[in-house]
């Protein structure tokens, strides 16, 4: 029998079927669509539209088709087009019309409205926890740093000398940030559709602060039209998703660099490393790149929505069939792309004495000889260009700025003295940058503090979070 | 003189000069680079940095060509390449030495960020508030529409009878999370990176608070590579303003079609249309599609940036001077769209008898027929199968289920008695949806008081936001 | 044994070797793995670099493999890592040491560029077989129509009269393009990588050309590096794709539009409509709507493999793996989609009375009208705002220009003589337009022939394709 | 006057007119709206539909309009709302009733969809011929290269040796393909929509082959309302340009991967490298980086009209005005992106010492290694995992296995013996690579001829296009 029964008299030919299944994506909600079943049982129980006795056999039933599923036994069968109908017609089948009384008061609108929420807080919820694990990993990497200081870059030409631990923290700045993002996301998506019905809301006294409270949702979506035609939240996760593998692909890109015969500043390990089937030598940064490679599949996950949702009118359209898959997909990529970069930053090798031994060649001093100048009077502007001529004759000498003879500083400028030796000491250049963020080592740890505290205060909202439905693992 | 003077031996040719400006574009910032440079020369002054009499002319020199470009008297060069060279070598013409002093402890990597930061958070204040004047006209729209009923639809099909207002409030809650959006994004963008230099912080003793305060920035960015190479505050603004246009999208398509001969729901003012060049009888939605269309660009910019940024490494690339371009066009497109789409809201006319006529072709009573039949002990899917036949033969007849006859219904249920008549009534089944976020009268009443709260909460918050320094209109 | 052996003293745990793992999506590349292992042995063995018994052996197992895996008894395993390894190594614990002198003189860089053009080669053909089908069934209708008119519109408002075969036909266009840009990246595909090795070449006296040959392939890559880094083909692919998506959403639209109850002008068949879980009433066309909403998804994939590639170096990268799971999708969705157009527009029925019906509401003839007084010697601008005037008295009335008296033409230019109202016929304005391209009749009759004459060339070219490796249905 | 006269009762606001307008943008297509007005005008004359002397009177109008915007004298005004009303109300004010009569027979839809594939055309052959220009400076590189080697690399690892001209041959094909993907889009804005009026043709007798034929179109549109609603020839010049900017990415990441300090590969012109505003030593490479920037920008483009266009039903709808600016964009953005990249190929210094001397780092003949004992009957396989453990013996040592000593090698097989050291040398192994499309001296100079050939092949090609109307300057 055809879910819409009475109106139609012709059936829709099994391809067509398939291609308006959204069964093999939404079965992997089956949790949700369970525990939201088992909540508007209770409420309608409660209030009087079905019995006490209906009410218990629907959740015994329930429980127990949740039961096989999660044991894998449970069959499911594409002519039921979703997950709401492959639990409820099984329902019916196994405990006869208390389960046709079931769908009283509801809609498929709000009912995959409501499993697609409570997915989205399950989803978000683990990739906090992910976030939070690598962000501790690179604090632990920081701290481990110690004194390592390597050749700071801008358009990947050495800059100024930085402390490792420094660059790293960066990272656990970022990766804060994308906490947060995924925390608004969680919050959006903590809202009850249920009891919105098709789009108008329904004629039975539903009771849907009660259904919030069985979900675990901290409040009840108040116009019913926007209950069963807003999807913002799944585009908020797909956006967290999508600037989380940006920063993602950035430490990836330090980390092919880093490990490449020309950098060497890391070594990764051979539990994080791939090799080649013809070239024997290989061992490839296999697992940074296609963390990399991946931003475009969550970035692309997020154009799909968007472009999806364009136009749409309200209220519910079929087009929004198209909301899970990549909602689902850019979550458990990134989920998966944390937890193999938190493996990598955890267990790599980190080569010091090739970071300090390449810092001679691009001059990273000369900041600090121009500055030297200006603080002895020079405009800056002048002294830029005085020591911008120096770095010329170190180049044309084939040295480092810093292997100048001093008679070279005094023929520049009569403003140089034998004490600019100390400001070309690379240490030196560190330990002078003590301002709010610098790389100066006091200046560092006052920041490892301050990031530390970040992660204490994501550990308690990650506690604080409104209760979760978790994804299952049988279907 | 090329701004990187000593190390050079040979100038960059004209139009590879010009494909590496950014001044056609960042230019626009001017006042925030001024009000950035004023903060950084206080500051310097306050630390004994530079002299008094250097900051009074610099800020002197500064403010006159503020002046000059809020007037539309200054000459831009494109040989400048950016904002900060062009008034900072105006400045030097103007004010001699002292200019060349202004650059002490920055560099263009911190001054961008600062004044990129300074122009998303005016523009993102901007947002807030053409989005609250969209709500609010909203807001009046739907208590305008009293009683008015149109055919509530689910795939563009007829579905239930909604209130008109029930319906526009649906969008008053969408705008309302995305203001919410544009505020996160507000707060990303308030923090202050001045002081981190090229990327590692300086060995001058600048006071990062005191520019802050100066600038309005609440808090100071904590890691100085993360200050010049964190364009998050850039992605969240494209990305409130891209869900924002798909909002914005899916009213002008209710538009686009409510105004077309088919539906006939409402009529344009003429101030909101316009006509063809052929055609003479043409009445077009323009703007409506316009606005629609424009969702299209503003998901590019998006991409565009998130593409961009993908892979880079730290700390500052030029890759990142793609960021405004994007950011400003999509800021800038939100801001028409929104005061476009609130002065065609705020000027339709509803056609509320047209809305009424139509009502009788979709059996909009179904839902609540198998409703009736559900309260009397029938299981709502054996309910929904009965119903379903009585509208295929409504359809045969050509005729509306409430159009029947009674002995229909009798044929069709022995469970049907002469009240099933209140049923059939479109007014009666919007009264019945009383539940929460329902569409009947005193649902709508509570929601529309809920709707208001939220326009107030939205005004307070506007109201306590961080000092914006507003964009100039001279550039 | 780990794939890349000797170098190697660590192993890749589980997690991170399902994280790097390509099994999932290369299995469906099985017969286009096994044809480009087998087309290598021979190869190998005619160049004397492995024995005839070896290949002999390597061909056998090699389709005994295939045949398991064809009726769905090959068991993968993860740990295989690529569809590459999975076979290779159930080759050699099938055949022995002849099974580990296959991978002679390749690497699995050209291995998978090779596998990955064949599969686009076998959905291209794919994709173009099932566009021509859709574009006969659109003749079809264009064919049935007959002298059916509809309100031809621009902006969703009535503008001119157009035949409805006219109107078809317009996608008949659109389609033809797509088939030529899924024909060019047939043939973007159609060239032989294998033999380049990992990126080099080989020192192995390999025959190219004779690889290309067995494999269907037309020519040869002529450069390694390129042979192995080249993903445009893909792209090529997913971007014919993506133009074909738009356009199908573009007539969903329409199908969507038409069938809605303020149109009316066609009616789906049951076998393409679905119903409601909660409204006994509800016909939806939810396959339309899937059909537009997927138009988000290919253009996701689109920008994902775009971002993917952006700043790759040369030569192969582990980034690329991402390539076939969207090229795959995208491919799949739009077979798929061409399907359920085809049914759709092959079964629906089409309400020509209530396409006339509808035609007395939007002054459908003022253009003629303007031109009538045009060829009378007003200038055409004038002329437009005589009547545009006309119809804001008609408007007034509630009628349509073609229900004005003609005292109201005669009032508004003198012009207007009685054979004015020949003007105002819709038949008579359709039969007018007689230039190229034009609505009349015969013009409409002249484009059918060619694009029929197309569908001819379009079933040419498909003949005449280079052989292809088709898709197997075990994996 | 609006354009749209007499139906309209109010005017549009100032703001929302300059929403609505198009006149920014499409400013700098007045030569093609000049071009195509006059061949409507001549044709309209030779049909007998105006008067000779009104087309005279046109052809002098458009002709002294064209010159006065050529010469930058020439004062756009936005109420005129596109470039269209600008040059036809000035051409009325000039030439009087005359000009009211060039819009017989036309409608801004057809006008517009006429100058929009004019600009195509043009854009697509300047970026042919820029495309072209690059192409020749590649092989000049290549040729310039001789026998420079350098570490082939997959995943950013030491590979195997090739030739420079090899790897730079590889983007010589990349490049071709781009020209070609242009002419595609060339070829499909190479037809003329005009005489579609506004979507269903006219009843003016216009010569649709005579316009055609006067604009250097080489076919006529053959369905009107495909004539005024197709933008797929803008996707395809966008979709060129996008994966043309990927190629273009891909070769900048590795100029600024070359350039760096760690690989010392190349360095670049003073001319096409810039400096900092604070680190007087640095020399950045700044024009690579800006031109990987840009893919995203081009990307966004494609997403832009991608979106945009999706779901639009038939024919013209506003959403389409937003299709100019994107494609302008990306055309704009790849023509300076290949003209600075040009420019940077052609005037970089290779260091060809520095390539070599880091080969010693990466086991780069440990391929050849397991290959010679391959050929000496060990499967390939184990063969592989020999040289695993010879280069993880050399890895310990500290060394490359080129310089193991022979015992070493011994120990690993019996099959070694003393000519292991021919198979370790760079230049063998580099020399041995003579399979087609490998980097063998003999068949790199093969390769060199093809790519020649290829050259040529699209300079003739270039030559061979349809007429072309220039983009104007003045504008």
């Amino acid at each position: 029998m055809a879910l819409w029964g009475g109106r139609f008299e012709e059936n829709v030919a099994e391809a067509t079927q398939e291609f308006g299944a959204s069964l093999p994506v939404d079965r992997t909600l089956y949790k949700q669509d369970i525990a939201g079943s088992k909540a508007h049982a209770a409420m309608l129980a409660a209030q009087g539209i079905i019995s006490a006795d209906d009410e218990q056999a629907i959740r015994a039933g329930l429980e127990g088709i949740e039961a096989d599923i999660d044991a894998g036994r449970f069959v499911f069968d594409i002519n039921d087009e979703d997950i709401h109908m492959a639990i409820e017609s099984e329902l019916t089948r196994r405990i006869g019309e208390a389960g046709a009384r079931l769908h009283t008061g509801r809609s498929r609108n709000d009912q995959v409205a409501t499993d697609t929420r409570l997915a989205a807080k399950a989803l978000a919820r683990d990739l906090m926890e992910a976030n939070l694990r690598l962000r501790r990993t690179i604090v632990d990497a920081a701290r481990a740093a110690g004194d390592t200081v390597l050749p700071g870059m801008t358009h990947l030409q050495h800059a100024q000398p930085v402390r490792f631990a420094h660059h790293l923290l960066a990272y656990a700045w970022m990766f804060a940030r994308d906490f947060d993002r995924v925390h608004a996301a969680f919050d959006a998506a903590d809202a009850n559709p249920l009891g919105a019905a098709a789009l108008a809301g329904t004629s039975y006294p539903l009771d849907r602060q009660m259904t919030a409270r069985a979900l675990g949702f901290s409040r009840v979506i108040e116009n019913s039209l926007d209950a069963v035609s807003d999807r913002d939240f799944l585009l908020d996760l797909e956006y967290a998703c999508a600037v989380m593998a940006v920063h993602l692909s950035r430490l990836a890109e330090e980390i092919v660099l880093w490990s490449s015969q020309e950098f060497g500043f890391i070594t990764l390990s051979d539990a994080f490393s791939t090799g080649s089937s013809i070239m024997p030598q290989k061992k490839n940064p296999d697992f940074a790149e296609l963390i990399r490679g991946k931003t475009g599949r969550v970035e692309g996950d997020l154009v799909q929505l968007l472009t999806t949702l364009k136009g749409l009118p309200l209220a519910y359209n079929k087009d929004m069939q198209e909301d899970k898959e990549g909602a689902l997909d850019a979550a458990h990529t990134l989920l998966a792309s944390l937890g193999v970069m938190t493996g990598m930053v955890g267990t790599w090798t980190v080569n010091a004495p090739r970071m300090r031994e390449v810092m001679h060649r691009g001059h990273l001093a000369a900041t600090d000889v121009a500055d030297y100048l200006a603080k002895r009077g020079m405009p800056f502007r002048e002294a830029h260009a005085v020591v911008g001529r120096l770095v010329l004759e170190a180049e044309k000498a084939g040295v480092d700025i810093a292997e100048l003879p001093f008679e070279a500083f005094q023929a520049a400028s009569e403003l140089f003295e034998p004490d600019i030796t100390a400001a070309l000491d690379i240490d030196g250049v560190v330990a002078a940058r003590t301002t709010q963020g610098g790389t100066a080592p006091e200046a560092v740890a006052a920041q490892l503090a301050l990031v530390e505290q970040g992660l204490q205060e994501s550990a308690d909202q990650l506690a604080a979070l409104s209760p979760v439905v978790a994804m299952g693992q049988g279907a």
